[in-house]
């Protein structure tokens, strides 16, 4: 099936939108009017531009309130088309895409729309066009495609047929399951989006929260299908209203769109990729630092209990021990200041996940090396970070230091790593994990710290063995927000929180004891267990099962990192966002004590 | 009456929250208990603090979930409130909010809820705190004011009144009428908060969407004096959740907050300020120049048909004018590029006004001026635009160049300044304007652009004699955004657009032939009408009582000032927003192209 986007979806000029869908890959686009109105070129030479770009016109849109009106507005109406149908020809564009009306003048009267709908497909025919008639969620007397398909029927034109929005369809109750049984031929044209769960009016929802395939929460996979049972064979075409789309890198969003289908393709069964990697364990995280931020990393990491195990063979990179938690700290990075800058996860079959993730828009890079050393290939995630996927053979890039472990603090493994995202990148960075490396989505978190709202995905494979937290701040702009630093942290399991606490007494960030005195409020835990919480700088969360997260943090090294210590019971899965504002509030109270 | 406002208002942690308030000349605030609790602060600490401040705290809230549950839930709860009333004690703070239960726990029994609340208010009376009610616009089974002020007069304890919140109030359909019939002394906390008029789950609004009085549609006024007439005299106090505030320099969100607080006062006849100034005409506009960007401004303003008619006594400052259109050029700036850098408009009053604006936390300031000069005082807008307001005196520090104005291009007047606003003062601008010039606020306009959403506020005197327009861009931020510079323009008025496009030939921007396609498409215009606007570049946009705008642009100038000529018709009032994206294009296809 050819792959379209709808201009709509990228920001910019018709030339910017164009070029970008190009790169990314699409067979064609869905010209949005507006899109053509605004553009120096003429029809001709915007048909001569996209065809110099591989690039077919699928659909031109949309053509509004045309059906069930009274004569003398038909007639009008008529007249519109006409010269719409011009600039069509022009453009060697071939389907029209009509919504439902949303017009006072329009009549509740299916007779009268079918009847209408009729006469303006005998003029399209004419020209050699389709009309694809739409339900919009919010149309004034139809809103659902099996309204809209009772219409088609009944005006009985070949040249009338559907086009069927994912949104329109799955925002509204009326099941999709019909559409399988839609006459063969009869669905026109296909467009996708996908889309968060909002209580809002509809029409709003649609312009601004559209998302693509997979970064929302509709079952896109399960309507293709549907929609393939009824023999449609037409392009899948994106048509995301997106206010951060809107604004972003026309080429870069493009590139997001262009994923986003291929993943979807794959999950309904119609382009397999190659398999999702089965990831193990976090291998390493790699921490980037330079001449200043180098010292405070490694002592930071001396007090947490590593051990300096080994050294690179041949650059400034040093690996740093406790049990399963490997931290990489990487001198031979250029840019200022510390930030973790790569990190890697064990899979059996690592060439089979870069093949998907080229697939997927995502090639791997491989870095330059020495001798000795092993060839690494790594994929860029949308924030710039690294990302191995690596079996045991990172480790012959290191040379013994020697030195044996301590008896560090009971850190285990690493829990999950948090990556603070820019906002315009979020659902994008989403996307990016769960399809490429295979990851399962957890439950986004939004609450309300010190410097404005966040926004957290969490990612992780099924057993929980890698995680990834990615918070972002929604709106964090201006000169004022002193988080603009966007924190990285790696926070690292124990069994045992009070005395991995204990033992690192004075490596810890001091919470406030109106924290302790709200936290016994709240739950009915025992003086006592609030009392070595607190004494401890220790939080608590827990969660509607019971399952409890104990966790304390260091504070920010190096003016970015920091590290966190977390005890799961009882099957907690979450990341502890409750208890987020009040590690940023002492976070920042720190910084303005000098800590 | 005492101002309050909940720290929830404003970014930070509590320490900047609280100078922040106490710098905008609060009496008090609310205290809102997560603040407290991310707060290295002891209670009593942050007692004293309040003190040393002059801050009183007013209200410590929220308390939730609290009433018509089972026994062993009631036992717990009061457990929970036992120990809110120690922190209250230690804090010195008296009331509390305890806001209706949206808990599946809580039984729809108007009895037991009174019951049990009135046990609250017992327990808090023998510590001297009060409880204060409120009905939340999403509460289980109490969602309105009426219901709630039904349950504390069932209570008829002494230490149970009501908080009063007019969100909660004005967002529901139950009219506010009744308010004014509460027993005196019942209504123990009033909280104030605007809102645009948004269709979308209610707790969504709340909690992402408030606005200080007078940004957004509330007729706040009208409660307040329904409020004031129960006698009510505490404290009116701002709760206002908005994303953008929470996120913004604390200090000039909470000068934003006091001047909704005055400016309602003022409307709601409680503290009368001195009247807005009754504003003519636009005196003149001043663009501040850079060596660069002067010499392509003075060719712009002659190639309209302007003449440099006056030259400053002191400054490089020269006066430019046709008819009352009136441009000044400012050599004296020191910053890079061209800026509109001030605009002045006329009154018979303007001490009163600059009283005024003081009032308003907007003080005049007077610039440095040599002898001879005039000493203009001016405002200081949101976005650093100086404002005057002036008589006629300010043509004395010009000296006759004694060049005769040539014969012009038929422009009469200013139509209007557009000024380009940072999207996180937008809100705070319209108040600016509206409060401190006592400009009317007209409806705002929301619009996709070739880079992002959009949205424009226009502001006006009531016979149209002064016209801003405010247009921000909602989102953008990043690289690519081309609209990084924030445009600028200054509209002149003509009542002839034809023969002033077709004088000023070559100065005009060029607007596509697919704008003309569509605009026949669109509106029953002639060819021949259509023809001549295609042929000057001149866009059309028609309002729903059948006004009409006729329009056209300049190339931007200077890399951030254009210009516009516009012709209204049969009372047209807009702005020709639906035309904005076109002229976007067309000013960036022109950058692209050199032009």
């Amino acid at each position: 099936m050819r792959r379209s986007i709808a201009t709509v979806c990228v920001s910019g000029t018709l030339d910017d939108k164009l070029t970008a869908a190009a790169a990314a890959g699409f067979d064609g686009i869905e010209l949005f009017e507006n899109d053509l109105v605004v553009s120096p070129w003429s029809p001709a030479e915007l048909r001569a531009r996209c065809a110099d770009l591989g690039l077919s016109i699928d659909l031109y849109q949309p053509f509004r309130d045309f059906e069930a009106v009274p004569p003398e507005l038909l007639k009008e109406n008529l007249r519109r088309a006409r010269l719409k149908f011009d600039v069509m020809a022009e453009l060697g564009a071939d389907t029209m895409l009509v919504c439902s009306s949303v017009s006072p003048h329009a009549a509740d009267d299916d007779g009268l729309a079918a009847s209408q709908l009729s006469t303006l497909a005998s003029l399209a025919a004419e020209r050699g066009i389709r009309i694809a008639y739409e339900a919009l969620a919010w149309g004034r007397h139809v809103s659902t495609w099996d309204h809209a398909w009772r219409i088609v029927q009944a005006a009985g034109h070949p040249a009338l047929g559907l086009c069927l929005d994912s949104f329109h369809i799955l925002s509204r109750e009326v099941s999709p399951d019909g559409i399988a049984a839609i006459t063969p031929g009869k669905i026109f044209f296909v467009q996708l989006a996908d889309a968060p769960h909002l209580r809002m009016d509809v029409l709003q929802w649609s312009r601004h929260h559209r998302l693509f395939p997979g970064q929302g929460t509709f079952d896109l996979p399960g309507l293709i299908t549907t929609i393939q049972a009824s023999g449609y064979d037409g392009p899948l075409s994106l048509e995301v209203f997106n206010d951060v789309f809107r604004q972003s890198d026309p080429a870069r969003t493009a590139i997001d769109a262009m994923r986003s289908l291929v993943a979807l393709e794959d999950r309904a069964g119609l382009r397999p990729l190659p398999p999702a990697p089965a990831l193990g364990r976090h291998a390493f995280t790699e921490i980037a630092v330079d001449g200043d931020t180098g010292p405070q990393l490694r002592e930071a990491l001396h007090g947490l209990g590593f051990t300096h195990t080994g050294q690179h063979r041949t650059k400034p990179v040093e690996l740093w021990e406790q049990s399963a938690c490997r931290v990489v700290l990487n001198s031979a990075v250029t840019r200022p200041g510390a930030a973790i800058s790569a990190f890697a996860v064990t899979a059996d079959d690592p060439d089979t996940a870069l093949r998907r993730a080229e697939a997927l828009l995502a090639p791997a890079r491989v870095g330059a090396h020495g001798p000795r050393e092993t060839s690494l290939a790594s994929l860029t995630a949308p924030d710039g970070t690294e990302v191995f996927i690596t079996g045991d053979e990172w480790r012959a890039d290191f040379l013994p230091t020697g030195d044996q472990p301590g008896p560090g603090a009971g850190l285990t493994a690493v829990d999950h790593i948090g990556l603070t995202q820019p906002f315009d990148h979020f659902d994008e960075a989403g996307l990016f994990y769960d399809s490429v490396l295979g990851l399962e989505r957890l439950p986004t978190q939004e609450y309300a710290a010190p410097f404005g709202l966040m926004r957290s995905l969490g990612l992780a494979t099924a057993d929980r063995g890698v995680r990834l937290a990615l918070p972002a701040s929604l709106l964090r702009r201006g000169d004022w927000a002193p988080g603009v630093i966007a924190p990285q942290h790696v926070a690292f399991s124990t069994s045992d929180v009070l005395t991995a606490a204990a033992r690192l007494r004075g490596w810890t960030l001091t919470i406030p004891d109106n924290y302790y005195a709200d936290l016994a409020a709240r739950y009915a835990l025992t003086d006592q267990a609030v009392e070595d919480l607190r004494a401890h700088g220790i939080l608590y969360d827990r969660d509607a099962h019971g399952g409890e997260l104990l966790h304390f943090y260091t504070p920010v090294h190096g003016g970015r990192v920091f590290f966190e210590v977390v005890e799961r019971r009882g099957g907690y899965d979450g990341f502890g966002e409750a208890n987020t504002p009040v590690r940023m509030a002492a976070h920042r109270h720190l910084r303005l004590t000098g800590g």
